[in-house]
């Protein structure tokens, strides 16, 4: 292809930024913010990447709100960095450049629910537990849930997914459309309301994972589920991650619908104890979700069960009632500050790979022995039914010795997995950490395309540079 | 955006023609055809789209080889058309600038099949039902099925999708990565074969159902399904075509995870019957499949059944032989060829429009009013779970004033789904004659959009000229 051209571009100068501050200001009032710890806390993400602050937090209400924005840092070269709830793991929402940071927080509307049609349409700035919130009522849900209470738009931007994504996809399979404001400042809606299309190029699914280097999405159609009539949770002790891992692939294999099927490891669930008071075994860990009827979920129930037992799994424990199953599922999304208590001030680093799920025994393996071997504390959580995982290493960042062993552990357990025809994220996304593996895992070729694609669309590298497509 | 600059292309001159003819012959010898009757077929297509018929056909065998053909045709800026069974129904496999056709109907060698994994890796050519026939002892199937035997890489071209959807979705669904030659002849793979993944743009999206226009699918990696432990497949009559739509709504709605559920107009059932010697209740008919354990399907089919009852349904009667329901289903897929029966010498118009389910019954009751009123054959068919549905009128092409009202119809019914947030076109793909309505469904900003897509990666417009995108 044809994108040879680079993609760097220099820092705004001290005047277009004052200038575009100014103008903020003038338009948004206080709306516009420049103090030092507004832009610090917008640089700010869960990991040990580098605060990289904007210069500007601007709170946006509404589309035509943003499109404004964009249009007067377009004017001027002003970087523009989309902001929903901070919570990305890869540095997504840090300001290289510097520039204009739109936090659309304040986009919280709901603005429709199409019970018949099973879909609705959100601000950006909607949580996915807010949205949940309001649907209950209705007897529908949303099913995408990474750990973090995130923005829908973030979770649009980052091709999110989470323990529901083995039955119900991620953000690339539940959008129908999405209204995005481009690098000039037009807004576009990607699809119709349709449930299927084949009418033209893809644009919902160009602009789902692209973090913002493309535009921002400011409202998102989606489609909903209903809440099955029954749901029933438990977890299994398995003697090994190995016997874990192949019980979850003769699930699959088997077509048994299971909702949600996680992996902790041994030092995930001391974590996870200590941190929620629990009294989970500890050693590796399954915890499952069934969703259907009463007859249905109990069905799937007893055939996971004979299937773990085939791999010395077992016994197999039920919570049936809600609230220990919401204890449960609670205890696993909070896995990531559970796992940040087994060593107190010390930081946490995400890790996100995903392999065929053939591959996910050996993958996970050949890991723990690696975590062995560096003597790191680094427990595992997965979303095993899809091959990914997460590792979470605890480090004492005053420590460089430290700091360079994590690293080169967290590059040992990527190339790991493109070995094994995985990728470098299964689900939080490129940012400015996992640039350096597009290369490897697409081919410089496909990495161009990227690149093309990238240049044509933002052609003044606007829109969060720095992250996806190096600057 | 800044794609302002025309797509249009001059025809290549004679000599370049000529020569690229020539480095063909000499490349590939027999495998390069520009006899009349073979250029004439692989412009044909099964509707009344008028034939272009390229200058050469070459039957390529493997990426490498469309790779060759792709450059030598871009040295001269000669048009590329990719052919797997011309089985598309809006012209994609016309050629409007002549150029060469690439046919991969021999490129049908299914690569590996990764059982643990639960997907293939296919050559662009293999067919649906070829690849199914491999699959079957194994216990896995495809489940993607237009009416046509069509070819994976078609298939992926059109984001096609049929009767399985409802259930497990379309082709954007379905694919893990593709193998595509590009524009400039550079062999790109779109993703690794993890089964999710946040690295960057979603380019396996970008190519799926974009017709040929933007490189050549040569190889596609597929999630696969396991073969249901029990199916079973029922027919249901209903008073009305509403009636039957809003018992598809409430089924939907209920979460019963119907596989099929197809609705068939009372003019069509009487085709049907006619056509395959069935004995179907001729009024509007839903036809409908479950999948899952024996249990799972005997409920599911009870709650429809109860579902079928409140909107006057039924008898809901049950083919439980498999011989009944292949019956049943071939019957359903041979609805094009019953419906040309209706009226023996006539041209069939496909159509295919799908809007929010919540406005399917009217759409499809004004529909009805309209074919009506227009003195028209013109049966119904539709994957009603999606909102999808099919009007096929018979048409007297050698009649000017026919062709004229049913040119009027199929806008009147375009634009009508258009106006209950549908799109223009559920699964045919744009091809030539949808063009016209890209701009009413997305809108100027998100045409050119697609515009500038296609003039980045395709900046002398030689990959399918003249589909999706204007000349």
């Amino acid at each position: 292809m044809n994108a040879t051209a680079s993609l760097s571009r220099p820092k705004p100068s001290d005047a277009d930024i004052a200038a575009v501050a100014a103008e903020l200001t003038q338009r948004f009032g206080g709306r516009a913010v420049s103090s030092a710890a507004v832009r610090e806390q917008h640089g700010h993400t869960l990991t040990w990447v580098k605060n990289q602050p904007p210069d500007v937090v601007v709170y946006a209400e509404t589309t035509e709100e943003v499109s404004e924005i964009v249009k007067l840092c377009a004017a001027r070269g002003v970087p523009v960095i989309p902001y929903g709830t901070g919570t990305s793991l890869e540095g997504h929402v840090n300001a290289p450049l510097g520039g204009v940071t739109v936090d659309v927080s304040q986009m919280k509307a709901i603005l429709a629910v199409h019970e018949e049609d099973l879909d609705c349409v959100v601000q950006a700035g909607v949580t996915r537990k807010a949205l949940n919130e309001h649907l209950r009522d209705r007897g529908l849900f949303f099913p995408i849930d990474p750990g973090a209470d995130a923005s829908i738009g973030g979770m649009v931007a980052t091709r999110a997914s989470g323990t529901n994504a083995v039955r119900y996809g991620t953000m690339k399979d539940v959008v129908l459309s999405l209204t995005v404001v481009l690098a000039n400042g037009e807004v576009i809606k990607t699809a119709s309301r349709a449930k299927k299309s084949s009418a033209g190029y893809d644009l919902t699914r160009l602009f789902i994972g692209s973090e913002g280097t493309l535009g921002i999405v400011t409202e998102i159609t989606l489609k909903l589920q209903g809440i099955p009539e029954a749901i029933s949770a438990g977890i299994c002790p398995f003697p090994s991650v190995k016997a874990a891992c192949d019980a979850v692939i003769m699930t699959i294999q088997s077509g048994i619908p299971v909702a949600r099927i996680e992996l902790l490891d041994e030092v995930q669930v001391r974590a996870v104890n200590a941190h929620a008071k629990l009294t989970l075994p500890e050693s590796p860990l399954l915890l499952l979700e069934f969703h259907g009827t009463e007859a249905g979920v109990k069905e799937q129930a007893e055939r996971f069960g004979e299937i773990a037992a085939e791999f010395e799994g077992g016994p197999f424990d039920w919570a049936t009632k809600p609230e220990d199953r919401s204890r449960l599922w609670q205890a696993r999304h909070d896995a990531y500050w559970a796992a940040r208590g087994l060593r107190p001030g010390a930081e946490s680093v995400a890790t996100d790979v995903c392999v065929p799920i053939s591959r996910l025994a050996e993958c996970v393996d050949a890991t723990k022995q690696d975590i062995l071997a560096s003597g790191m504390i680094a427990p595992i959580v997965g979303h095993v039914g899809d091959g990914n995982f997460h590792v979470q290493p605890l480090v004492d960042v005053s420590n460089p010795a430290e700091v360079e062993a994590c690293e080169a552990f967290v590059d040992r357990l990527v190339k790991r997995a493109l070995s094994m025809e995985g990728t470098c994220t299964g689900e939080h996304g490129v940012g400015q950490k996992k640039m350096k593996y597009l290369e490897i895992e697409h081919g410089a070729e496909a990495l161009n395309l990227m690149r093309l694609l990238k240049q044509s669309i933002d052609p003044h590298n606007i829109m969060n540079p720095g992250k996806i497509i190096a600057l």
